[in-house]
């Protein structure tokens, strides 16, 4: 690990509009670190325009965080002797993405995200294994000490295939998603008490299960055991769910939701389920919350159409234009993700602790050992380990360890490009259960045709 | 363990017509074995009957193997001292049984035997574990180094009950559905090669799954491999199945099959499933093979109706009431089963390898420390020990473990009698994929309202 | 947990001179805390004259934590319904310890403390399990969710006890040794960089190994890694060691030390022992640190008769008396003790990690599962997780898995009462490793002799 | 796995004089297998003489089974497409073997074999070691779908190299210590019952622990418990020994031995230690039985002289040549060794159960995964499976784990040839536990400088 001063980050994806400019804001309004930030993407003018943006916005007086900015075309030039790596990448394009998202419909399967389980999740994981295995090959050759944090769903696949490729990467994955949970429990607090705002750090969870199907067992704020007040909250909105905002829910916005499946889940299950209620419900059987719009409606959640992110995408361009141009200046504001607070982490600048994707070792017991898993985890100078979460509630574990286990067949499929094991393991996942095996076979064929130029097989 | 001329072995379920008459039938002709074996059933008069017909059959010149038979009508009576206990009871009636496989039809959910997973086999194993739980701390409290010898299903839950109450318990459980499946090897053999007939014992196989839901990887005769000869079977025998008998497929069976399920799933999986049809149906999602009666006819199985189960009954009962009455001889035969050779193995009388259910120690890797598992077990003097069988094929475990998981919950629920925790449970069986929750609920409040006396909550 | 200002302490030792006031002290400087704290001990005339000085601690204006001390005779009437648990005592007397300390020396067996390993550890645990099986068991009857802090030795067996007697116990071990390294290491720093001075908190260390024998495989403060820098501490002071005070090493100090035996430890196995030289010499083979005093005395460290405890304890028995007659007040200081914010934390009062002792999960991979083992521990509201702390060094890793599968046999030994077993426990002892069989049994025979009427055998 | 009557067989040291001479003799009695089998050796001399004798010997009219033996020059050669790899080497020359023997000798240890523990064995396996890594590299690279079987000590550390060199391979360590013990207790069953002789195959034992210190917690010969039989032997022989043939025991002889150790050990731990006494000694501190030679001679054993293997050799080399020069018949007998016995089980001619060393997968609970342990296997076409042991005594427990804790140190050591980790890996070693530091290192010095050219540091 370098000076905090002179670090080096290779960003895979740097030309995206998203999150690299959240790390180059992020990084912007911290003094305690600075460096070069190697841009590489597939668009190279994409990643070209962000890293002008990026000189530009170090250049600017108010800027205390100071960072030189290149764009990489050669991928193991930008990974070449990096103290960090992340990996934040569009596996494909839009068009595989509506495939993934909208080719089910035709066969009764509603999905909110489709990044991650179900159908369209399982179809983006075997086309980004095997470019997340070009990573982990570039990265085991260049930079094989360098920390790696991947943001890229899905996942779980996504660093499982770095760890199979390369078993001694120092990878993990980070996911806001329990973030958004922590920030519910503070309204959960404020209603019960009228403490307001707890910081998230002060809301205490232990954190376990598979990414976006993460649970809580345990939450606290300070001296307050959070679980009794988040059952009565439970019982109180069971039936109209519950609005964090004073728009309340929105049956017309895309990622709306009144925490109507999350409030569900803990009913039944009695633990915390730690996620969006658009990812929680792709991992549960279809009828559940996902039968079809009307019941999606009922649930107060929505249907991310990947038409909305094209035209997100749209602004996202033309507003990464304006800044590259110089019309506008990048708007200076705490993005509220952590990135930035786990690389002064591990420079030693702090310990944290915070929840990560890491394969099993034993932090989460009654699930496989490998399989990634989300948990915990002490984050001190080049260090970064689970702390141990203990085990699933009983009759949680059956819905995460299927999970869990289809990582293992969806690298496998993919490493190998076996489509008759990428069948089965697809044909495995909880959504598809209540199609027959003849519309099953028909779904898969049809997507994988979809989006052929991607897949392994 | 006594010498195998005097030992005591107490028989719980002791009335029953099957079991019971097999276990007699064969000890009466092993010569190497004797002592007493006491009966005991909560329908004391059947355990009367059994025992008369037990000591008339041990007092016949024919017979090489005595034993003397007692119908003893306390539970802790009967256990006291035992050298061996075989637990094989009917937990309920068929009127619970009823309930059991056909109210689910209400919903659209149709299954082959329910007595194992699905609606029917989960409210069984809520009303068996609070029997168990009773075997268990008797079995600790007058017999603690007997060994213990389940048939009851369903199996998984049985034998996790027995441990979870008495860690120290010797028990395994016994089925014979791996010997069914190690039989059509044999005539997937003859087909291939002419060799007629192979004994079960020299079809080696490596087993690895749980109850009715085990597979195998490797399977050999002698110096034959028989995995590619299954491949060419499978693929040959696909769409018209695989009859043993002369006489086919016979729609109108209750037990017929013509092995196209088992033959499916191998062609997804490349492993053997290896139980009958009847059962693999019912641990995949509904819609494959269960969907309605037609499609379960298109795949040459079949549904047992539990009016089916009553008229054979009845049948038995007479049949007892003969022998009983000595109108009729017991007639002599060898059933098959591998009771008595297992007896024989504990005794020290030649060691033996067959599959058992056991507390996962490891012997399946990727599956939960402690569910319980099946897999080949070395059987000797005093000793059972499990052979590892290492990891089930990478897209079979994602099926797999999901069951495994349900086995805590379902011990759980029914030790504790949470009957919140029971309905959690039982959602997550595959087989309610396709239910909506309100549905599940009411399938539930149903079930458990018409099995009410025997439900622990 | 109840109200951080209305807890329930039982101290059983509550008579101590030592630990129990460095806890009334601490108590007694920390606002955030407050309730009743109910001394038990064997002495009762000690925990009265305790719970008078904390009452009088107590009431005075320069006190801030204000509690409520009682002696309680009965132990189940201390322990019933207490939110926290002290375990602080001394197994025996003085007498028992002679024994343990100093039979050996007739055998050419010196000890430099006697309580952990060795001859006189082991005979030590012989004796304290019995106790804890008292102590479990009241525990699990009468505060069965109590939080459960072990200060006695030998640590590892007492913790071990707790779990084996009462499996769902909230038990952990609390040892200032490792803060001790950590003080070394700001030494360490100091030198190198002229920082000074650091806090423990910042010192950031992984630990693993068992208690008194633990290591640190990395250390670092803020950005710095402080493995280089100790390994040039060690290699320039590996022969004349070094000496934190101005005082130097005292040749004539029974608890003085030059920390050659850590720098020798490390300079042969490449990671920090984080205990002190009296306590780690005795985990390794009698030749290497402890032949004879003159070795000792080469390698700068002490030997602590049991004759210089007598005198302490004299005292401060007398200091406790005067403390009593109030004809001296109690001097208030920060102890550096940790027990309070451990209570902090667990009242939910901020999260803090720190290193205890707990039963292996995996923590610690190599070592047996069930094994106490000591690793950083994330403590937050009624939560005490550890963290993954990898896998020993692996040439050290034979060093300690051996201590550590010492621990099932000293706890079975001493639960059954097998005296067999004992010595052969005994024997496995590194320490003992120089001696003959015969001598071997001489020793244990005479030591078993002088400790009678507190063996379990 | 081809046809059994056309197999490859690699034989690496096939120009041995031993072991290679009673393969051919068990190959020639065996009418079931045949093919080929190409000897590799460095000696090239000699492996060109076994094959024409070995042809010779396939050419007699007595001879059941046929093979056709090549020298073969080039390993690679000798390897590429086997379907069996035997490897059974001399690492090093007796020059080597006399260091790791005799050089200890000066420090006042000595060693009995000095092949598999103490300094000796240590030395020896840091020569072997890249040996073996140069043999796992071929596999993986001409023949990764071989069986192979070790013969060659130290046996943990050549098998836990070919693992951890290619972790893909197919690869067991067979031992015959084992088979000695169950022929010592077909004696004990003999002396207490007048039964003789027992077939090894029905002294049914339960095997756990590591080669050379393997230990037999259960014991039966058909229906009788061995356990309490040998408990009687153990006291009646406790003093003056056993001698199973009528010679008794003799002082002059290397390889005499009255079992007195074993014993010994048994009296202490309840448990049999299943090798020679020779080997056991080893394992344990010096003290116990190799103090010095009279404390040999007073336990009965007794120190094989590297001398004695020189004249040994030399009488082997002259049988060796005068079979070649066909001056005389290779007499035919059966070994004993049960080498043909596995291939035919491999091969799919009748399971076998036998006891191998494997790496740790759960078949020792308690040992470390991956370390490699000597268990039961269940041996069958193309598959060895452990069988689940169970976890050692609780007092031999930490005997074992340090010596299974020290394979992955010496093979560390080895394969990067960091002569510092060598050196602290030798120290750990239970032998030199009576050695002060100087001494020790003074011992490794002059022992690595002896045999410098084969190793790696």
């Amino acid at each position: 690990m370098n000076d905090p001063h002179d670090l080096t980050i290779a960003y895979i994806g740097g030309g995206s509009r998203g999150w690299a400019t959240t790390l180059m804001k992020d990084l912007a309004m911290d003094p305690d670190l600075s460096g070069t930030v190697r841009l590489h993407d597939i668009d190279r003018e994409a990643a070209a325009m962000n890293a002008s943006i990026g000189n530009d916005l170090s250049a600017r007086p108010d800027v205390v965080g100071r960072w030189r900015y290149e764009a990489v075309d050669d991928l193991r030039g930008a990974l070449a002797g990096a103290d960090f790596v992340v990996l934040s990448i569009l596996p494909g394009t839009f068009a595989e993405m509506a495939s993934d998202v909208h080719a089910p419909e035709a066969f009764g399967l509603y999905q909110s995200v489709g990044d991650t389980a179900g159908p369209g999740g399982t179809m983006r994981a075997f086309r980004t294994v095997p470019m997340y295995r070009v990573f982990a090959e570039a990265i085991r050759d260049v930079c094989p000490g360098a920390w790696v944090i991947n943001y890229t769903n899905p996942m779980a696949a996504c660093v499982r295939t770095l760890y199979e490729v390369f078993p001694g990467i120092r990878a993990f994955g980070c996911c806001h998603e329990v973030f958004g949970t922590q920030h519910l429990l503070s309204f959960v607090l404020k209603d019960a008490t009228g403490l307001w705002p707890a910081h998230r750090d002060d809301i205490e969870v232990n954190v376990l299960g598979v990414n976006h199907f993460t649970w809580i067992d345990r939450a606290s704020y300070k001296g307050i055991d959070l679980m009794p007040l988040y059952d009565a909250f439970a019982k109180a909105h069971a039936e109209t769910g519950y609005e964090r905002t004073e728009l309340g829910y929105d049956p017309t916005g895309y990622f709306s939701s009144s925490e109507r499946v999350k409030i569900d889940l803990y009913l039944r299950y009695g633990a915390i389920a730690a996620a969006g209620d658009r990812h929680l419900a792709e991992f549960c059987p279809s009828p559940w919350y996902l039968r079809d719009p009307s019941v999606v409606a009922a649930w107060k959640f929505a249907l991310t159409p990947v038409s909305w992110r094209v035209r997100k995408e749209a602004e996202l361009r033309d507003r990464q234009r304006r800044w590259f141009e110089r019309q506008e200046a990048v708007p200076l504001a705490a993005s509220g993700e952590e990135g930035v607070r786990q690389l002064k982490a591990l420079c030693g600048l702090g310990p944290l602790t915070t929840n990560v994707n890491l394969p099993n070792r034993g932090q989460v017991e009654g699930l496989p050992l490998g399989a990634v898993v989300e948990t915990n985890c002490r984050m001190a100078r080049d260090s970064a380990r689970p702390v141990a979460a203990g085990r699933l509630p009983v009759a949680v574990e059956p819905l995460v360890s299927r999970h869990a286990a289809q990582q293992e067949g969806i690298v496998r499929a993919a490493l190998t490009g076996d489509r008759g094991l990428a069948f089965a393991v697809f044909l495995n996942d909880p959504q598809l259960a209540g199609l027959g095996l003849a519309d099953a076979r028909a779904l898969f064929d049809r997507m994988a045709a979809a989006t052929a130029p991607y897949l392994p097989f």
